[in-house]
């Protein structure tokens, strides 16, 4: 017998489809398996900090499933060790407020805490549990699916679908117009969703952080497809791509200055092929579109699996470890192994290779080569 | 007897969901019903000046209906009467090339040509008719849905489920951070999507150039909601937006470089906000993806019901006029009357009536009565 | 002054997309421009007999907009004139129940009635309102979109855009295996769903109630096809259709035993081209598919211009009307005027033209000709 | 050197989306990396056996990717080993064709074949290369994702999304009306698609043939969930799922008469719901909705990849080899090894336990347990 009768649950970081499929999961494995109870806490460790927290029971369950976003709310701030704090002289200081997280962990009674958030939220229920003892199970949440320890997590695939339909709207007008049509998506170190939207929606060009590109194979491949008789041509940029020898330019999609200031990264793309190309470019910046609206099945899918499996080591006391999914399936890893491990695309594996073998272009080519495959 | 034997037909402007399913339709009526020919002119107006056409089968008519674009090309700057030539010293210049026009017109043995396009298209094709005798039938193609003639066009329906699906996933990012989500879709001058996605889509705000906007009931709006516990909100910016006693500010969608110059309405709204009123907030600008891909049921069969019609004004000899949608049928209108007229938002239309009902603000209001209203 | 201070809202028959959308308006309406408050009543007309209700706020209202159904719940046989009552012998018999509504009505203080709901549920509002003096406002729903009164309700387009999504999948199958692909859609007296999806769809055959069909001209079309390179057909049938001359014969949606009783209108058709034409054909019964899910945009503006009319009618006291759409403007008419009314197709309309034009055939044709028109 | 010149390509049996998308990549992969030529082999093995073949350029391959269906045709019966033949005096047989297969392999230049197909296909491809020396390449295609050699096959993540679709569709439905709402979904032998989308979906029965069910669990779980406030329930059902000690019974959504003969399994199901617990039962069928239309990105991806690894292992002489997904990588696994290994559910895996851990019920439990669980 673990003992554990009442669990906690928040989630932290930015939102991604399918956190409310995660809770519910948890609220119902708890409620048909477990027979404990489970409390939702508002806003991420902060709901810890300034004890907001209710309970969740199966009502509470009903129509998570297909809905976006998180009913617990999150806060990107929200870590318990730098805590803001207003002093009475009005000066905004950070605190260490993990002594409130263990004091309301107590008054609510919780025997163990899962975290759902990316590799921020998840360090630090792992050190909440190694410093304060506070029993945590991790949930890995990254929309960018750039967390070493897991094949894949919920929400990825919602942004691969919101960015490849993007390239499907785009492809028509770049044909009719006979323009490059740039897409602008989510991924500042891994570039995950560029890559298999870039393989989804039949990218001509991906451009991602984990190859510096340079212009002119781009400008060759547009060459060859031009006289091939197609003169338009798409490219994915995922926000963090940065040229060879360059400096990384963040495109700031969550800054409105930053975009005044920088344009991004994909400003500065369309730029150098309209200058040294001569083409016509039309760019667009998805932004938060890609991590908004309902889960599609396979996000729903894994949410579900991730959620009923962490209410399993919760209630069964066993602490500190993170869900993960490893070859399709469920595996439960130890915090401390799983996090700070960023997941990048390896320049050289099989999703990679098979963009080029279907004639997209990284930037990375040798301009001529590129012209001659072409035909 | 009409004595028409041959129909070309060609698409300009900018591209729009629906353009295909015209094509198709003007196709197959000719085929099924007209027996007459059709000839496809390639890239606009530049099809009939540089003699780039092909026949038109019911084989090609195979598969439009769903496909976004234009087979047909279609090209932003084919003005016949302002066309680029390229002198032998190298130096462009805009000539008349009307004449071009003429003579291929007589070369392909066309005895009517419908011409499928914005205003400028349009307007092109009534001079041609009378100033050179080219017998012409119009079919109306804007996005925004700003021709004066008809209720609606196609292509609108589709940007307008693009643009609501948009608010759909922002909601729920909205709603679990907290935050002011900003949308900026298509609408120079007239408001129409931005009015009507920010129904559909529950927006807080909607800001269109028909009625220019003050950033206190903005904040008012979203203090009350606040206060009310939503304290998140969804604004929807057409691009044309601009503040009241204000400059009208482009947002540039069509240029990078307009983009990092100015920002964009949404970029300036968005500032305003996070200065004035504290808040943060996330923009996301739609671009071209509103105008891409496969139309939506009801712009397949707007089109189809166009295109059906001006086949049988061409075939039939009724030239000179424009096909228009009024209470829910489709009539002929003359070209003469129907160009040149731009279909604005009325400030005091039943639609804004119907949003300001349901609590939307459009920026003109009195802070203080929209605090007061939400109770 | 009206002296309105509370208004009652209930859904009656079937569901379908939009409904909550119109509760939502009301409610929105009510609070922010009519200051009147708004009592929900559970379970149609049944919710008057047994006093089943409660207050609807503002936050009832959020997230209303995308959600399909109905949160009042409604009920097919509510009808208060004959209404079913369990004896305390335990037989069941019909009873005038009105009474108990007035009653009802008078108790929670209710002065005037917003029903939304098909032609029984406007009718039995208005006779409510006629013989008991209880105002009534009405709202029409019919997914069918066969009240005479309005061009278009709410929900009408959403089943449109799953009609044409089944369609559009259906089309890639038939042209793969060379089939038949049939496809049975609601509308057991009017055909609208099936002429609307049938257009937007592309399909070769459509069967309506309002033009009895022949086997014959259905087969000249696949064999023209054939003939031409296009050895597949997407057939659409409304669930009312049936031949010339024989009877008409529901498919039974409603009830599974109907199912495996008679097979259906589109078993019967499958079974005739099977047997007669010789060809491969695949049925699908879509179901209630059609009449569930998130509203499309146009549905959602329509339920909430319908909603916020609705309101002002009731908050006004202008009662004894319903709300309509006409010529793209909302209007009131007279209850009485709109009860009794089905719009059906006339076999002769311009959308019905339309579809013959791009070479749809609905099985009234001369087979010869039929054969001819495809050269 | 391999010396692969010429690869031959052709699709059997039952389309699934993404075949196009295999075609694609294997012409891309042989125009820009391999440098060999593609044949397209039309209608499955009937190409090879009656010589309907075209060559398949980068052009042909121009937007494949997001269609349906396959360019090539396909025939259910087109095994080259019992062939149909109509001899001269007009009798239909079965004859072994492989001789005129191998003399057309031959006539036309193969070095290899592709096959892309289920478990016939690659059998009769298996036997070709055995007993024939014709070199051959398999790509897995199930729809059902039942092959046993590989973790997933494109096409399932769509009919998935398609099946998930029309559950979120009749949630609401079910919800206002208090009804059991019943889908049948694909499955004969393998109840994949129920399981996945009944997880999706939020099923609360999943009846598929690898766990025979008992009518009372479900009963016992509609009852537990009314007395819990909700009044309705989701039911989806494999076409091949049968009671236990029973018989299977196909539901022959294949065959319009087998629909009326015998109704299907959803019809029983139905009617034993509405019989043994007298509930209102509303059911759907989808059929071949679920297999064909343009592939989710998901399995755009997968059959990219599968594409490209068949074209390296046909161009570099690896012959005798079925394409995998194995743990995320596309490996090469013997043909011989890979057929006759159909995958089923196994009542006791982690999907079925998720399922069961958020209250599912399959059929199989005690009924008991289950009304005891809902709490």
């Amino acid at each position: 017998m673990s003992g554990v009768r009442r669990i906690g649950i928040l989630t932290g970081g930015g939102d991604a489809p399918g956190l409310n499929a995660v809770i519910r999961a948890v609220v119902k494995a708890c409620a048909y398996i477990h027979k404990v109870s489970v409390v939702g806490i508002t806003g991420g460790y902060a709901g810890l900090v300034e004890l907001k927290a209710r309970e969740l029971t199966l009502d509470d369950a009903g129509g998570l499933l297909v809905r976006g976003g998180t009913i617990l709310g999150t806060s990107n701030r929200a870590n318990p060790y730098r805590y803001p704090y207003v002093r009475p002289d009005g000066v905004e200081e950070m605190i260490d407020a993990s002594s409130s997280v263990k004091r309301n962990v107590d008054k609510l009674g919780l025997d163990c805490l899962i975290v759902i958030g990316g590799d921020g939220t998840l360090a630090c229920g792992e050190r909440l549990q190694r410093e304060l003892g506070i029993p945590v199970v991790g949930v890995p949440k990254t929309i960018d699916n750039d967390l070493g320890a897991t094949n894949y997590t919920f929400g990825f695939a919602t942004a691969l679908e919101v960015a490849t339909n993007a390239l499907d709207r785009l492809h028509t007008t770049a044909e009719s117009h006979h323009r490059v049509m740039l897409l602008e998506v989510m991924g500042r170190e891994a570039g995950w969703i560029a890559l298999h939207a870039g393989i989804a929606g039949g990218a001509d060009v991906i451009l991602i952080r984990e190859i510096p590109f340079k212009i002119e194979p781009i400008l060759a491949k547009f060459r060859a497809r031009e006289r091939r008789g197609r003169p338009f041509s798409l490219v994915v940029v995922a926000e963090g791509a940065a040229p060879a020898g360059g400096e990384q330019v963040f495109s700031g999609q969550d800054t409105v200055t930053g975009w005044k200031r920088l344009g991004g990264v994909s400003a500065q793309v369309a730029r150098e092929i309209e200058e040294k190309g001569g083409y016509e470019v039309r760019s667009t910046i998805l932004g938060h579109i890609q991590r908004g609206g309902s889960p599609v099945p396979v996000d729903r899918i894994l949410a579900t699996r991730f959620g009923v499996e962490a209410a399993r080591l919760a209630a069964t006391g066993q602490f500190g470890f993170m869900v993960a999914l490893r070859d399709d399936e469920i595996v439960a890893v130890p915090l401390v192994d799983a996090i700070g491990k960023l997941k990048l695309v390896d320049p050289g594996c099989q999703m990679v290779v098979t963009a080029r073998a279907v004639g997209t272009v990284f930037g990375d080519e040798d301009p001529e080569a590129v012209e001659a495959a072409e035909g």
